[in-house]
């Protein structure tokens, strides 16, 4: 009984790092969308989510079934109900690359992001599939160097945020009100899934450790 | 044993009552605060959300120690990790009623929004606290008809959050790229707390009839 409960207890795992790698793709996919106005590209993004729940729903089935069956004791509930927590954030941030595919649709076959603000979305894009792939790193290693990866990138992606806002709010912009606000949009759905990502760390930190880390004492394991 | 235990779900649900009730006074309170700059009751909203995410991590514990004491069966499971869900979704209602506090306490002693918009958010935060007022119904009655409410409300916010979007781009715009984002930004918190009022009525839903709706199905309720 307790060894197939440790190889169910596995397969929640390589469902999280399954999910990760799906999300990663999904953002990469997205960020190319957006900076090439690639409707086939977004499309597929869009529908792709579709796998990405169905994953997602797949590992919460997993989880009641482990704890119906297996009477876990309190230290592994705290790992599946964390694992149930990750797989609902990992989802989110599916949802997000699918935004980023939806906004890329929307003004198809125009862009959505002027020329000049192409290298810092591209650099977003790059931070965000980083992210995740640390993200995917520190489940299936629990190393927590990885998870200190986390949150150091998402500090560079705060600093892009703050400075996109700047740009389309100086009196150089020229490009109109539209152009500003998905701009912002954008910006935030890149932001936010690098939030995302640091939460997914600082609940594995918590499993590993017993406490739940800040996201500054999360980087100090770097 | 068992009796303890249906006290023990029973607690679970009274909190997450109790989390609604105070994600509407968040709301109710935000949305006055954006709408007459008042900084004191911003700046209590913000520092109240901490009482709502404390509130949160109680249910998360609770949930962890049913499931680790009693046993719970199958059916029973889905109603202890549907409120795990539910209870993360409340918080996140919070964190979107802080968002809008915060965006009042940026623009202080100035407004966010401009005069002939007031109307606008008056009523997205009368819907907003409408549908966590039925939401707190619904967890605490089981009633589908609420929950039917809850999905008719979202549609009337997502019809507000279109107007706020046509307004912003329209050539008779004239309060500049700053007020625009703010206003989207804005809109935006509204219309995704109406939308995880959504996914937790559908939740509910799916613990009564064992069918998840989507959110036409639940609206037809009514």
């Amino acid at each position: 009984m307790r060894q197939h409960y440790h190889e169910q207890l596995e397969e929640v795992s390589r469902y999280l790092v399954e999910m990760s790698r799906l999300v990663e793709t999904a953002m990469e996919r997205a960020t190319r969308a957006l900076l090439n106005a690639d409707l086939q590209l977004a499309e597929s993004v869009i529908s792709d989510d579709e796998a990405i729940n169905a994953l997602a729903q797949r590992v919460e089935d997993e989880c009641v079934s482990i704890i119906a069956l297996q009477q876990p004791v309190a230290s592994e509930l705290r790992a599946i109900v964390g694992a149930l927590r990750m797989c609902a954030t990992l989802e989110r941030m599916g949802d997000l690359a699918a935004h980023i595919a939806k906004q890329a649709r929307l003004r198809h076959p125009g862009m959505s992001i002027p020329t000049e603000l192409r290298a810092t979305f591209s650099m977003m894009g790059a931070i965000a599939t980083s992210v995740v792939q640390k993200v995917a790193g520190v489940l299936d290693t629990r190393n927590l160097e990885l998870a200190a990866g986390v949150a150091l990138a998402d500090d560079e992606m705060d600093r892009l945020h703050r400075e996109l806002f700047t740009t389309v709010l100086s009196s150089s912009w020229t490009h109109g009100v539209e152009a500003a606000i998905d701009v912002t949009l954008l910006s935030r759905f890149y932001e936010r899934f690098a939030d995302h990502g640091v939460s997914i760390a600082r609940r594995i930190a918590y499993i590993v450790t017993g406490e739940l880390p800040t996201k500054s004492e999360l980087a100090e394991n770097a």
